[in-house]
């Protein structure tokens, strides 16, 4: 008997070590700011609140610690999309802003960088510029997100904000250029996404980065149509100028709103009355039309990695605005994004159907602000007004009911990010890298070592 | 080879299947509101941001979608404790409010009443009143949760909101009355938590429900150090009047609070400055010194409950204040219980090393108001003050950061609840019955099949 048992140990063993195969890829879908809150909404819009999305079907989910540091190495408890992506990317805790750069200001080889000089093709799609944190941060280094472009680089105002570029990241100061000219020159097979701006942006006689893309033999897309057929060679879409529109929008464009109030609550607010913003509904939003949706272009990256491929590739996929409307509190343009995700991953699950040795993650870089909150309050019993000191979205649901978002993290137009962990979502071929509990850094080890790097 | 392969196969499903023994325990832990972001706030203050909690090295962890219906079976997208501990409790979605009664306002068996009804022993341990919502559900039936005691149960007010009672639970009508008088009969081995209040309340010359109790041959416990020894029998230990004091709170009790204006500020918020509120530390609560500690009770009952006992038990345990202390904006006071919260967890994963047939889950019933936001803002270079329209707490965590917790979601002094999906954590017999997404059902359904019930 102790000899048939130790056998049966041994086989078991084999049975669950994954099999060496020619061909290993790893997809990273990265949801921005896709938190459990989002989730949520997503679930309760999309599918009803007693529904299911494709993420829930997935055999494997986790959390995710967010670690940031500041330049001293002392822990932030919130981070940006920047440094969070760098550290998925590299498995380096850096500060916030930097791209594929650890918190000394170094730049740390990103798994797509080791992936590609082992032969393995890479690819990156955002629903943002391709110079974005997210995607630029898996094939660029650069020590302030903002230098996007040869004219960012050196100083300029973002987001309303003056600063001072990236010098040390200057091509004539012995770096490696802007994020625009890192892509172009970058060993990556596929990148599609938004950007032309920084493609197109020029400083004085130095040429841009579509030039330095061309002078590679790069093929550059910049109509959706064009992703109907395959091409060979190094391919950059670039289907709008900055961040793609979103497919979605509130009523009429309608975001989150604050109550309005009485002149006598205006006296105090325990008496007189307030009006909750009036429902929206999701609605299509005009200005997506012309855009590939994120599956149209998962579709493209994934055939394009695949084909005359018996190595496999890594591939990035970035759902960048779920964070960019949460920002803006658009509940709609947050849940169309949602949407967009579902349809790219289900793409990506068929293509493991066939090729069983295809990793699949999807996480989120930090979390976000919105919340939901119960629609009326919770103290409807009360003889005075209840409302948020924020804004509000009072969404209808397709189910009939109202999902009421909140947004009351500050008092500016944009919103803060938020410190809770984050999901993870993994198909099969997770279990065999992953735990329920992970930081980000662990995540780079787990795709680096699926990969065999 | 062929034969050697299918022994190797069935000795592995028999080595994974749960072996059917004579003993089996389920531990079910419920954090009130304790939701990833109060996980995230856990962690950072009481491991740092790259530690792990206790629950963070639990072998299973997936995601649980709160479901909350009105009257008219509606999806209502936030819930309160009552309607998700009842369906924890008995599989049921219901309304707000609800104690162990569905959404038509039936009383239904609860996984507790099962369990004792097949000749498991059971047990309730709060950190609130054994009369609040998240106890309660497991064995008693009411219709408004606020029905705690005999006068109660009459009407009057409750959280400063006035409300109708429970007439068709009253006794007299042919009701099982009052949750306290349901408690004081119930067959539930070991009731340990506070709420004397509920048990000397007296309506006109009805005996209270401490001398139903007392009739029944109950054991009344009232102070710490009865939980030193064993007592046979049932068991009732009511350790304060109401909710127990917490372990921790604030530097001098201080809460959450404003920022601070000046007067141009007041003029236009984007002029003038602002003071954010000085930062805080986490104290010892000098009103908690008398309680037992969550870990004290818990050990008081497994040992209650596994003492002279072949067939098993069902156990719930609930840390009621992080949900109550995020109400009152005390992100101390919710740090404090979530610290209590994993030393209970120690104790049972501890009995279950020992006793390897018990289930142990630990999850939420509904998230929570605080956020984790930046400290300071990330638009620290815009020159205008940003601040949350809300109310912060900046704690300084042992690792020597600032954790910022915000909290806006009304302008009143009580949070609302949120809604968003909620952890589930389990040890390794969790495996055998949960999956990675539930909804609250499934967890009840879960329970009862780990019980063969």
């Amino acid at each position: 008997m102790r000899k048939i048992v130790t056998v049966a140990v041994t086989l078991t063993a084999m049975a669950t070590q994954p099999v060496i195969a020619d061909e290993r890829a790893v997809i990273l879908i990265i949801g921005d700011g896709f938190d459990d809150t989002h989730v949520t909404m997503g679930r309760n819009y999309l599918k009803g609140h007693a529904g299911q999305l494709l993420l829930d079907q997935m055999p494997f989910r986790g959390a995710v610690q967010v670690e940031t540091v500041d330049s001293e190495g002392t822990p932030i408890y919130v981070a940006d999309s920047a440094n969070t992506a760098t550290t998925l990317s590299t498995g380096a805790i850096t500060q916030i802003a930097r791209i594929g750069k650890n918190a000394a200001d170094e730049p740390v080889k990103t798994v797509l960088e080791s992936a590609a000089a082992n032969g393995y093709k890479t690819g990156i799609v955002s629903t943002a510029s391709v110079t974005d944190a997210s995607p630029a941060a898996f094939a660029a280094h650069v020590t302030i997100r903002a230098c996007e472009n040869p004219v960012t680089i050196r100083g300029g105002e973002k987001y309303g904000v003056m600063f001072d570029g990236c010098p040390e990241d200057l091509r004539e100061n012995g770096g490696m250029g802007s994020i625009s000219e890192q892509l172009a020159l970058a060993d990556v097979d596929v990148i599609l996404g938004g950007g032309m701006e920084h493609f197109v942006a020029q400083y004085e006689s130095y040429p841009t980065a579509l030039a330095l893309a061309k002078e590679q033999g790069v093929t550059i897309l910049t109509e959706r149509d064009a992703l109907k057929q395959q091409h060979s060679g190094r391919v950059i879409g670039l289907f709008s100028e900055d961040t793609m529109p979103v497919a979605w929008r509130g009523t009429d464009g309608r975001i989150a709103e604050s109550i309005e109030r009485s002149w006598l609550n205006y006296i105090h607010q325990m008496i007189g009355s307030i009006t909750q913003p009036e429902v929206i509904e999701c609605e299509a939003n005009p200005t997506f039309t012309e855009m590939p949706t994120m599956e149209t272009m998962t579709r493209y990256a994934l055939d394009h990695l695949s084909r005359d491929n018996d190595k496999g590739f890594f591939l990035t996929i970035e759902s960048a605005s779920i964070d960019k409307k949460a920002h803006e509190r658009d509940a709609c343009g947050s849940i169309g994004e949602i949407k967009q995700l579902e349809e790219a991953l289900a793409v990506v699950m068929d293509y493991a159907t066939e090729n069983p040795n295809t990793l699949i993650l999807v996480t989120a870089d930090h979390s976000q602000a919105a919340q939901i909150v119960p629609d009326p309050t919770l103290y409807t019993s009360l003889p005075i007004p209840v409302f948020s000191p924020g804004k509000v979205s009072r969404v209808v649901t397709p189910e009939g009911s109202v999902m009421r978002i909140n947004y009351a993290t500050n008092n500016i137009r944009s919103e803060e990010h938020t410190g809770a962990n984050v999901p993870l979502f993994a198909n099969i071929e997770g279990k065999s890298v992953l735990s329920p509990f992970m930081r980000q850094r662990d995540i780079y080890d787990a795709m680096m070592r699926y990969l065999e790097l």
